[in-house]
């Protein structure tokens, strides 16, 4: 459907009556200009939190598939009271569950995909001039039963049903006014890109930008949703993710990003033999950890030290794995240092720029910062440093790449 | 299905964790016995009050389809839950939303009746050794949308699906021991009725033993489904309500009960003609004003008194509609009383039982209450007397017919 847009409305643009009132008054806005709109709502405010809370009161092993159906309720009662202040406004709107938004998944309890959209309902109820509001976060599967998409998918709602609607764009509302170069609380004079590819901002949403989903940028990319991440606080225009064409993508580094949620695991001696990297990442893998950045370094004859760096959430899970694989392997002991964090740099460019790596290499050594591990990609460098660095790492190296001016205000065009 | 039963929990017996592990024990209890379950639950405690009081935080009209999308959260926050509690107890078990349970409605929001239930997955869920978790009050309508069925509708859900399963029994668990010949609180030897007819049981809980949703002894009666009223606070047995052959029935008078949610509505010098109690009755039917007890008493020539009881919360609204009603027929003044209370006696024996009414009333002549309106169905008599004598009236009424003692404990047999 042309002249449609969906927007995505977070938890805190939801959280309070007020807060809630002015989102109706910006969806009003939207259609009195003659545009139609859906909407994917989340949980109110700790609405999530409160319910695991109970959750927790009952059982500390709760089934994956009942929480679905408790944390489901948290999006409906965001639908129905928003539909609520549509309606107190003269807007004739309607609220949706996931499953009546025709949002299907797979079988995976808490962490489900969406395998389809069946969009026959909410198109039916757009065309009767309706305001729809969905249920983020939430979808059916094949048995009927309700599955969620885990923390963040609500951006993933949305962004497939302007897929599955076809709509002009995909508004993500959240609390920043878009994405950065850098952290704006780190780096003062950080600039707001005005567009990034899809490859970029899935680079960046991976490495820390907590603007928007990376699952979300995936389906965005698949089927070329135009998606726009901006603030619910203002009017202001935010950051455009689109398809580039490569002739666009001239500019080297679109921005430097930082991750505290990271330790570094190093298990020494490993026997340098066939197949002992997929013994060790199989295991890890199958226990759910997810690891990043991978070296291996030939330190001595027929021994090698296998380092790589986790989620700080998953180190004690990943020390128990370990442990157990050192045994089998008979290699050196496991040491894990959690005084890490990880500095990106992010750009499509890259690829075809040699040379851009070692500029980053060459800020990092000037500012005296010393790097652990490297790990690169074609669109991405990062490097693995001391957490207490972390700041000036991240400054200087937007600083080497001039990211704080503003060279290219046309990009935009 | 044989050797299967349905229980329906209240919002007080799943309203905190303890409460929902004594649920959970009971049911898993029962289970042990080799008996199949299926429970239907209720929102917990004032979670029901709590999201109406978001809805009007939003909004003062909140439309009822909102209303029901938001409503319908509360039992599926409960049937989550007690999913939860059975799985610790290594009890397998599935909640079902009202839609998932196949609870099918008409399109009436905020009060919708079932018309019919689709057992499908109930069936297949039960056949697999689960306990089924049914939430209540709720369902889906033709459209797909989320329907409720009003206050007590939890009650209607277990009676409807002890049906459609062929269920041995529907238990409703409350926080009562059962039916009791008068209310313990006013009667203090008032005794539980061991046994009541869906007769008995419709006119006991229309006229105040708010024990048992009156919709729900409609469908019990309708389907022949037995229930037991019962305690979720203790293992005592309860009121069984099941169809009972005439001859069983010859207890005259089975309770006495009382109701002090009425007022008395009089409008006096109505021209006494064909067609005005069809204007004034339909003028309040259509505003949704329920009438009770209807007297009509010639006082004088060619004019008359018009006289009926409403729920006391109906008054202000009632009197808009009579006022108006008032000056279309050119009648005298609108009295309404809410001084009165209605007391009245139930028995499905009193239709072959003459002269039944005549000792109620000398009963409360005795007492020295003053009747000041009398209505009798084939198995009631319903006075309206002053609220302040409604205790001594209740108890005098009682002891006439000697419904204390325990003339005939084999009729549970």
């Amino acid at each position: 459907m042309s002249n449609l847009i969906v927007q995505k409305y977070g938890g805190t643009s939801v959280a309070t009556a007020e807060r809630l009132h002015a989102v109706a008054e910006r969806i009003a806005r939207k259609r009195s200009e003659g545009v139609g709109v859906a909407a994917v709502v989340s949980a109110r405010g700790d609405m999530t939190d409160e319910l695991i809370r109970q959750a927790h009161e009952i059982t500390d092993r709760p089934p994956r598939r009942e929480m679905d159906m408790l944390l489901a309720t948290g999006e409906q009662i965001s639908v129905a009271l928003l539909a609520m202040a549509l309606d107190r406004r003269g807007v004739p709107a309607i609220s949706l569950t996931g499953a009546q938004g025709g949002i299907r998944t797979d079988q995976v309890h808490t962490k489900a995909r969406i395998r389809a959209v069946e969009p026959k309902r909410l198109i039916r109820e757009l065309e009767a001039g309706k305001v729809v509001i969905v249920a983020g976060f939430q979808g059916m599967n094949e048995v009927e039963d309700i599955t969620t998409l885990g923390r963040g998918g609500s951006d993933t709602t949305a962004v497939a049903l302007a897929a599955a609607l076809g709509a002009d764009v995909c508004e993500i509302f959240t609390d920043v006014d878009g994405v950065y170069t850098a952290d704006p609380r780190v780096v003062p004079n950080a600039r707001l890109l005005p567009r990034v590819s899809y490859g970029e901002m899935l680079e960046l949403a991976s490495l820390g930008a907590a603007v928007l989903q990376p699952r979300a940028v995936e389906v965005a990319a698949q089927h070329k949703v135009r998606v726009e991440v901006r603030s619910s606080f203002n009017h202001n225009p935010g950051t455009v993710v689109e398809e580039m064409e490569p002739m666009e993508q001239d500019v080297v580094v679109v921005g430097v990003t930082h991750d505290r949620n990271v330790a570094k695991v190093t298990l020494r001696r490993v026997p340098d033999q066939p197949g002992v990297a997929h013994r060790i990442f199989s295991a890890l893998a199958e226990g759910g950890v997810n690891v990043d950045v991978i070296v291996q370094t030939t330190s001595q004859q027929e021994v090698t030290d296998m380092i790589f760096s986790i989620n700080r959430d998953d180190r004690v899970h990943a020390l128990e794995i370990m442990e157990r694989v050192r045994g089998e392997l008979d290699a050196g002991p496991v040491e894990t240092d959690e005084g890490v964090a990880k500095v990106s740099i992010v750009g499509a460019g890259m690829v075809s720029n040699p040379g851009v790596a070692a500029r980053m290499f060459g800020a990092l050594a000037r500012e005296g910062v010393n790097i652990q591990v490297i790990s690169t990609s074609e669109i991405k460098v990062s490097c693995l440093i001391a957490e207490e660095e972390v700041e000036r790492a991240v400054r200087a190296v937007h600083d080497e790449f001039e990211l704080g001016e503003d060279p290219e205000m046309e990009r935009r065009e």
